[in-house]
Order: C-alpha cells, then structure tokens, then sequence
C-alpha cells in the first residue's frame, strides 16, 4: 500500500467519524450518537433485564454441558428470551461435535492415612477402569519439576503437580498456569505415569475443584486426569512430606459421538449499513458442575442486554449489532467452528468481541491498534470514563476463545476487561451460582458494552483503515 | 448459708489468692504466678508445637467421626503425642456409643429444571428408600412458617426452611438458628412431610453443606433430614417462586450399635494439690466432610499445647492440670459420659473450659459468678490484656458442650471466646481443613489457655467461694 493510498484511507476513516459523531438526522435530531451513547450507560445502570435474564437462566436450565440435552435447552431458552426482548432476528443454528458427559468421580488417600479427596474430572479425560487406579504418587511442587523428570521415572505412579495458580486482577495467573492442566497429562504419561492430578487451576482455598479442559497429543498415551481441590493438594503434599502416599481414583467420564451443540445469533440490524456488522459474543454453554454464572450466564446477559438497549431506542444505529452466543467453548469447539461456517462473512464484521470474564465491573478497554488515537477513541473515552474505565494503553491483542477464529480471519477485535481479583475462586466450580453477582456490577458491565457496540455502529468507524494507517 | 460464713469463705478465698499472687518460694523463686503467666503466653506466641499438632492430627488422621477407626486411631494417636510431651499421665478412657454412619447422599432438582443440589445428612438421620424420596416441595422462608403449617398440610411433601443464620462475631446466630436443624425434622414429620431439608446453619455462600446432628423426639415420625448447600437453598427459592418444584433425596446412613468411643486425658500433675483439678478440654472428634481442623483439631492443639508449656515449665503449679480431649461431641455423647463417669470427681474439679469455636484469636474472657471483681481476675486481666483479650462484664453461662454436664455437678466454669465472625463460613463443612489456620492466631489462643490454666492451677483460687460469696 502506497503512503498515499494510506493517508487517504486514514482520512476517509477520520471524516467518516468526525460526521457520525455530529447530530443525527433523524428520530434523534437534537442527540448526538456520544448523547446517545452516554443515555444508554445511564439506562444499562438501572436497567434489571440482564439480572433476571441470568437469574431465569442458571435457574430455569441450570447447568449445560455442550452437547447435551441441557445446552439445546438453554439455547431455546435464550432465543425465547431474545426474541420477547425486540431483536429483530434469532436464529439457532447447530453443529456436530463430540460430547464429553462427567461420571462418577472418587478419590482416597489408601495409606498411609485413609481419607477421602475432592477431585474432578479434567473435561476430556479418559476413564479409569471401573474399580479405579491405585497407585503411588509421585508429587511435584511445581510444573517445570515434572517436566525435568526423565522418560519412564514415573513408571506405576501417579503423578501429582501441586504448584499454585498466582491470584491477580487480570487474570495473568491463569494463563500462565495453563500448561498444568491442558498439557500435564500427556507429559505425565510420556514419563511412564498411570494417572495425572494436578492442583485445581483456581486462587480460593475451598473443597471445590476446578474442571476444564485438556488437551490430549495424538501419538502420546492418554491417561485419565484429574483436578484436586487446594486444601486436598496441600494435604497431599503434607502427606508426601512424611513418606509414600497411595492414592486411589476412579473417573468413569464418556463421550457421545453424534452430539450437537447450538449457537445463538440475534441481532438488531442496521437501519443503514445492515450488512456491516458490530458482533458481540458470550459462551451459552456452561462446565456442569456449577450453573455458569460468572462463566459465562454472566458474557451472555451483557451482551444481550446491551445489545436490547440499542435496540429499545427510537431508531436502529447505521450498522447491525450482532449477538452471539457460543455453545460449545469450554470444550474448545464453537470458536473454530464458528469462524469456519462464517467465513464469507468475516470481511463484513467491522469488530467483534466476547464477553467471558465474570460479572464485576469492567476496569479498562483494549482497542484495536490504531484506534485508540482516533476520534472513535475520543468518543468512547467520553461515555465510558464515568463509568470508571480507562483506555489501555495496549492495543487489544484477543477478543476471546470464540474470537479467536475470526481474527485470524482478519476481524478487528475489542476488549472490555473487568475486574478478575476473584474470578478464579469459582471459576469452573460448583460455586459457580448466581449468588455470586452482584446487580450494581452486572449493570456497569452492561453499560459498558452498549456504550462500545452503539458507538462503533452508529459511527461508522473503520478498525480495519484505522490499523492499516498505522502500519 | 449464714452472712458470717459467706464472708469468712470470702475472705478465705481472697487471702489464698493474696498469698499465692506472692513470690513462689521454690525453682521460681524470683518470680510471681504472674511473671511465670506472662512468660507463659509470651513462649506461646512463639511456639510451634500447637500448630504442628494440628498439621499432624489432620494430616497423619484426618476426619474422625465418633465412633469410628479413625476416631479410635486419633486418640492413640493423641496419647502418643501428649505422652512425647512429657505430661505426666495420658490415658484413653473408652465408652459404649450408637455410631452414625454416612452413606450416600445424593439431590435433584427432577422438575422443572433438572439439576443436583448439594446436601448433607445431618448427623443422625434415618435413611430414605436406597432409590430415594421423591416429592413435591413445600417451602418455608422462615422456620416459624413451617411452625404455622397445620397437622396433615404437609402429607406427601419434602419440607423445605430456608432461614439463613445470621453472621455474628460471638456465633450467636447459630444457636438462635439452631432449632432449625435440631428440632426441624421433627416438627416437619408432624405435619406429614415425607422428609426435611433446611438451608445449612453457615454463613457462607459456597456449594458445600453444613452437617451436624438432629434430635428426633420419641413417638413423633422419623423422617429423612438434610442440609442443602447455601447457593442450593437460595436456588430452591427462585424455583419455587416459579411455581411447583419436585426433588429426590437419597440419603442411605446406617448406624452400628456396639461402637465405642475414646476420651483422652493427659494431666499436668499438681505438686502440693494433686487432687485439686484445673481442667481445661476440646473435642477430638469431628464431622466426617472435613478433616476437622477448626471443629475441634483447634482447640485440641490450644488446650494441648497450653498444658504442655505449663508442663515444661521449671516446677509443676500447685494443682493439677488436666487435658480432656472429648471423643463424641458431635454426636452429643462425650459431655454427659464424661459427667456421669466421673460424677464422683466433681468437687475436686476447681474449674472448667472447653476450647471449642475454632482457631482465631480470643478476645474476651468469661470468668464465673463473683471472679470478676477478685484479685484472681486482677491477675489475669494483667496477663491477658496484652494479648488483645478483655475481662467480660458477663459471668460464664457455659464453658463448653462437654462441659455442660460437670456444671450441672456443680463444677464453675469460664470461657475464653474467639473472634467467631468466619467460623460458621466453614463449621461442619468439608472446608474445615488445615488450610484455614493461622499459625499466629492460634498461638495466641494458645497464650490465653495457658496463662488462666496456670494461674488458676498455681494460685489457689477458690472459684466456688467466690461465688457463693456474692450471693
């Protein structure tokens, strides 16, 4: 691309702005879209639709695995939901996946000091034998101990990794802890282990494990998997301390081949541009321990309440707002599969979005790069400043798990981070309850997002020109 | 009693503490009861003993529920221990009990949003069919509604109370909530419901219920009880509201006859008055959820720990110091066994405390019925106040549920209470684990038992004089 050819389209995305930004002629005559955009914040603070929408969801459905029965639910639910709430258009549209349904989960201390342990199932693990594995454990403190133990040491053993997830308000920790879950198994079995637990991916200190997935290597050995509660991980490493420590498991979790899961797609189209696309999303299906609260009933009332404030004003914005509600995250499905049914339409998404961080207050927005000098900028930093939410300074590097499929398609991507202190206390528990949220915080969130999504569909904001400017 | 007599005992009681408050002509010959107190407590802060006996008893035991192995292995367990510590006689005493024994426990949600619930037996329950109970709910917001249903207008249904215990820094939320559990099952079962599940007595909002035990009353119907996890309690609410909700409950507990349970007692030998006892308890026993660390791990490790320092010092204290280690608390057996097996002691007994409310800080101090204005509480107040530990205006009522039985032999007793504002958070869940101890706080425990313990054992105080004088 020629600097001229730059320049103009840099040009061309500024005036596109600076004219959407000015009053619009229309049904809001007096209202400038920044007017409009700071009215929707005040309604989303008083706003009860996204509270009982994730009250009626955890409540009415309750837990919903992908693929199975309860997930198909919930999404009939949701579109029922969306379609009394005034969107213009709610569809489900359904893939083929492989499910994977929890069985029975026990572990004990054998000796030397009998007790039962609070594990879990790691989402994707293979089974024990029905009367379960017993065996020695070999317990490391920390991953990378595990890793620098040579092939076949772990021969007969369970192998046990207790290193700590570090608790931090954006979630860093979970990241970085990751590889213990999603690659311990298969690195505990290429040293000869039988069976891998390892200390819950979590910041609290209750008898509740955490669960997610795991991600198995074709051509390594797949031995079941497990997450243990912290206090039972302290207490193994206690009991290690003093000497051998036999364990038993047993996990008797399968899979159903020919399961589906549903996705959710309304929208409030566009009064002008109706094929320009502003899409924000959240993940329907939840893990089955809990009732996907925080993870992600919460994403979807945000998104969906925001998106039923815009469009409750007097006339559509100039692009359509998009929401979808993704079902099959946790096992890694929808993302992938989404961007690959969708793929003629990426080039239509202006910017996308998920909601998938818990029910507190967003703290702080990524946008994409380029934009955060922009006009656009300007005008978002005016509505969502009050609600105590700064511009970042990074430029948005993912939009989400369900994102992630179509950035790499090319699709600008957005972040409204919120406050994750205590997220991984519940995440992927049982505690994972509606109890949790708080109503006041819910509410900024979704101001937070009406704001974003009516704003960068009335505008007419160019990401795509704006990033390409600035390379 | 005459006037002339009261205040001779009066004036007895206080010229024996006048006198023993003095230099001790013996090993400690420069230090007063008071100096050898403070240097007590102030070795306790330091100490690592106590909470390395908890470490060892939730580790090496775990849960021990009365009446079981586990049970009969934490007091050998115990006796070795005390032996290792040099207190001059430990022994086991072992008594006939009825065990309980939990079995399955299992809850859905059957219509109209299928889900399981979190609930516990409560200690005691009978069981229901091995395929469950399942009925319709009737449910009370607040236990006096279930009180108001009339006989009969509950036939068929599984009632339901949902009161929530109050959160308070002395737990007496929990006692005022108590009834809902204790007499609950009964009072349901009366008004023809086929079982009774109650919101757990806990202050917590985490998906693990509070066991503890029930009392069924002769000649009414026994009926299966169970503790729903709070965040189930509050779900059940929501359904509800929402109209008709039925549940299955599967409780399958069993009870052995023949079982036994062991007492602990480990003594401090008094050197001039031997027979005169200072006795000072908790419970070795716990919930079979958790590993009992704050329900009563703790206040075995403080009352253990506070003879012990009193044992080391460099001479015995006058009386005897006595550590009983109770073995059925939990199942309401210990306080009167203890009392009727030892009715003949009673006299001899000059006190009693019981440590029983979990592992944080004292900060008050209940002393008996006219202790409070004497130079005994002057010394103590000296002792204990730098410990961030005040005099109560209120004269003792309890020293503790195994005590409850010497009192009403006439034994006086005090109490030392501890900051209780989280301990109802995890009070007979499976959270009650070693994880939620701090080291510092028990320690201070630690000092307060040991300071009273010793200057009640090394001045003479007659408590009963003190008493009877202020009549």
């Amino acid at each position: 691309m020629t600097l001229a050819c730059r320049a103009a389209i840099r040009i061309a995305g500024i005036v596109a702005m600076f004219l959407a930004l000015g009053p619009i002629a229309a049904a809001d005559a007096q209202n400038s879209p920044l007017d409009v955009a700071k009215s929707l914040a005040d309604s989303a603070l008083k706003d009860g639709w996204s509270y009982d929408f994730l009250a009626g969801l955890t409540t009415e459905i309750g837990p919903r695995l992908a693929g199975t029965d309860a997930e198909a639910r919930a999404a009939e639910w949701a579109q029922a939901r969306l379609k009394a709430a005034g969107f213009d258009e709610v569809r489900i549209e359904t893939t083929p996946m492989t499910a994977w349904l929890r069985g029975a989960e026990t572990g004990h201390v054998v000796s030397p000091a009998p007790q039962s342990l609070v594990l879990t199932a790691l989402g994707g693990s293979v089974a024990t034998p029905p009367e379960g594995i017993e065996a020695e454990i070999a317990l490391f403190r920390t991953y990378a101990e595990l890793l620098a133990a040579s092939p076949g040491s772990l021969a007969g053993k369970i192998a046990v990794v207790t290193q700590r997830q570090v608790r931090s308000a954006d979630g860093g920790g979970y990241g970085a802890a990751n590889p213990i879950r999603r690659a311990g198994p298969t690195e505990a079995a290429r040293r000869g282990a039988v069976a891998y637990m390892h200390r819950s991916l979590g910041t609290d200190s209750h008898r509740l494990a955490h669960t997610g997935a795991l991600n198995y290597v074709d051509g390594a050995p797949r031995i079941p998997a497990a997450a243990l509660a912290n206090p039972d991980a302290d207490q193994l490493e206690r009991l290690a301390a003093r000497g051998a420590t036999t364990v038993r498991i047993t996990l008797t979790p399968r899979t159903v081949e020919d399961a589906r899961f549903s996705t959710v797609v309304a929208e409030i189209k566009g009064r002008e541009r109706p094929d320009e696309i502003v899409l924000i999303g959240a993940h329907l299906d939840s893990w089955d321990l809990g009732t996907g609260a925080i993870d992600d009933g919460a994403g979807c009332a945000i998104v969906s309440g925001a998106a039923r404030l815009i469009g409750a004003l007097p006339q559509r914005p100039r692009r359509t707002v998009r929401v979808v509600l993704f079902g099959a995250e946790e096992m890694d499905y929808s993302g992938p599969a989404y961007a690959k049914a969708h793929a003629g339409e990426a080039a239509k998404i202006v910017i996308a979005g998920e909601s998938d961080f818990g029910a507190r207050k967003v703290y702080t927005m990524l946008v994409p790069p380029g934009t955060a000098g922009s006009l656009f900028a300007r005008g978002l930093v005016a509505v969502l400043t009050p609600l105590g939410i700064f511009l970042n300074r990074d430029p948005a590097r993912m939009g989400g798990d369900d994102i992630r499929g179509l950035q790499a398609a090319g699709v600008p991507v957005f972040s409204l981070r919120q406050d994750g202190l205590d997220y991984f206390d519940i995440h992927h528990t049982a505690d994972d309850t509606f109890d949790k949220v708080e109503r006041a915080e819910l509410n900024q969130a979704v101001a937070a997002w009406a704001g974003f999504a009516y704003l960068a569909a009335e505008t007419g904001v160019d990401f795509r020109a704006l990033a390409a400017a600035q390379r």
